[in-house]
């Protein structure tokens, strides 16, 4: 969620206008999806945010004599600990890469606890240390933080919330409006290695998989971009809860265009796909923690993709689809043989408590 | 917690040591006492925090051209509401306060929610506009922040966090370390209304008493005092969990020197001496979220006081102390028999969940 400036704070009177009528908040206003967007955007930010603020991942504030971009995100992801990853390292990863897709180079964090009482002390510590190990990995300061305990059967062990600064980084000039017919979508990497793995890591589906969370500090492939094709990167976004297909809806909502996307090469791990068919899900609707979407014009596409593939991680990224004129708002995935399918946004909560 | 620079950031490699040895977390570690800042002191901050961190009450970093201050706390309160206030206006407050008892001219915030599913919708609009109108009475831009789901039984409705951005007045000078021998102690205010009045709302205790929250912005107290007598304010912390009786011994510990307080001279209203007597409660260790102590140099304090006085919602603030060479460390109580008594740091946890 963006605000240009602090300086224009010319809000009127509270209240605003709220239109939101669900009766009561499901795990569905938590997916990242339609409810969660329904939920933000008819009561939080009409009734919350500074007027000039949009939403999106991270807000960008004058601050004196400096712009800073902020961010913060909640994590509630069960169980704590899965391949690859924990709490700890989604809570830095998770506002370092809101940071970076931004267009800030992250720079410092603040981190506060809600603790279950009864947590071992040295799970606590893992945490705390992977938390640590993350953010020296990431580049970024932990500067502060809070620490509040509730009893014993509250907040699954932890729940970890951070708060981020970064720098808008010259070389990024991302606008929504900026992105125009034509414009190519790039993805960083292979998608739903994350959402699946957790879903495994809970023991409830009898299936194994050789698979880690992708979770990771996103900033070494923004830098590499924007250094090579920076002047053509017109926006950027980490498709967490909801997937790829969540943030292309917003992104084709947003700009009034269509996405043409070319779902055969959307690189997708087989044991993902695997899993995402036996148990009916669409992998473009699960949940990534270490891969970023990006709108190139066009010129600067085979360069962007070529920085990306060069730098460690990003091997795979890809071209994966373009804007076009029509049909206005909406996703389209387009396959070699010519056929057609419309490509919703999440709907419901399919994997519950993935961050 | 502060952090002086973000550029010195020569940290070492994890791990570091960590000597926190409590088996498993209490609701103790939560309530803001001894058992809280051994965990804070013993884990958290060795392991995690930038080693030019220092802890208190809001980071202070340099982004670029400007030095900003930053601070984070969560907010768990039971009940969500009482007299006075909800956990939204006390999320707002409490991060808002952090930031003017740190110098720092409050600017933006970052909230995120935890919700337990199930939440009435009207309950979680309550809040929102409860916080976006702390917000708006307390001057600062709410630009962004997460909504997060868990299922029905664990969050107790709701948990926020509030992060905040702030820009260090040039007018205050603080540093623990220029307190010397002499200077006077300040309260703006009379103290526990905070922690007495959410006892009460639980209805846990057969008593009842005309009490409301004392939660606030403390800013535009902050503000008239250090346009009055900046030059010799040395330090500031608002009393929260754990109250006046901690606040002082950090303090006293943070400075090696000793504290002298007249307990007389401190103002607490009837019901709350009342309620604490009948319930065994110092009201030196129960919460207060609208009430700052600050040291002032001895030519300085009765100017500040008269201007804390003179200042709407300031006209019970009062010198309810100084500091002394000995002994190292400790506060003393002095009452006008002559008679003395050491008041230690809040130990255990008698009023859970208070902020």
């Amino acid at each position: 969620m963006t605000a240009r400036t602090l300086e224009s704070d010319a809000r009127g009177g509270i209240p605003r206008t709220a239109t939101f009528r669900d009766p009561q908040i499901e795990m569905a206003h938590g997916a990242g999806g339609k409810a969660t967007r329904r939920l933000v955007e008819t009561l939080i930010a009409p009734i919350l945010l500074d007027r000039a603020a949009q939403l999106g991942d991270a807000a960008v504030i004058d601050v004196g004599r400096q712009v800073v971009a902020m961010t913060a995100d909640a994590f509630v992801v069960q169980p704590l600990t899965f391949p690859g990853g924990s709490i700890g390292t989604l809570a830095v990863h998770g506002t370092v890469n809101d940071l970076a897709v931004s267009g800030a180079v992250p720079k410092a964090l603040l981190v506060t606890f809600v603790l279950e009482a009864g947590l071992p002390g040295d799970i606590l510590e893992a945490e705390v240390r992977a938390i640590a190990q993350a953010a020296q990995h990431a580049g970024v300061v932990i500067v502060g933080g809070d620490t509040k305990v509730v009893e014993h059967g509250k907040a699954d062990g932890m729940y970890v919330t951070t708060a981020g600064i970064g720098i808008p980084d010259p070389r990024a000039c991302l606008s929504a409006s900026a992105v125009a017919p034509g414009d190519r979508i790039l993805l960083s990497g292979p998608i739903g290695d994350h959402g699946v793995t957790v879903l495994l890591a809970r023991g409830q589906v009898a299936l194994d998989a050789e698979l880690r969370s992708d979770t990771r500090s996103v900033w070494p492939l923004v830098n590499r971009m924007l250094a090579a094709a920076g002047a053509g990167v017109r926006w950027m976004r980490d498709p967490t809860r909801g997937g790829v297909a969540t943030a292309l809806n917003e992104l084709a909502q947003d700009t009034g265009l269509a996405i043409a996307l070319y779902e055969e090469d959307v690189p997708v791990r087989e044991e993902v796909r695997g899993v995402s068919e036996i148990l009916g899900l669409d992998p473009l609707h699960i949940a990534n923690e270490g891969q970023f979407l990006a709108v190139v014009a066009p010129d600067y596409a085979d360069v962007a993709v070529a920085a990306l593939r060069a730098t460690p991680g990003g091997e795979q990224a890809a071209i994966v689809g373009e804007m076009r004129e029509q049909p206005t708002g909406t996703v389209i995935a387009c396959s070699s043989y010519g056929t057609t399918r419309v490509i919703d946004m999440l709907v419901g909560d399919p994997l519950p408590r993935i961050c």
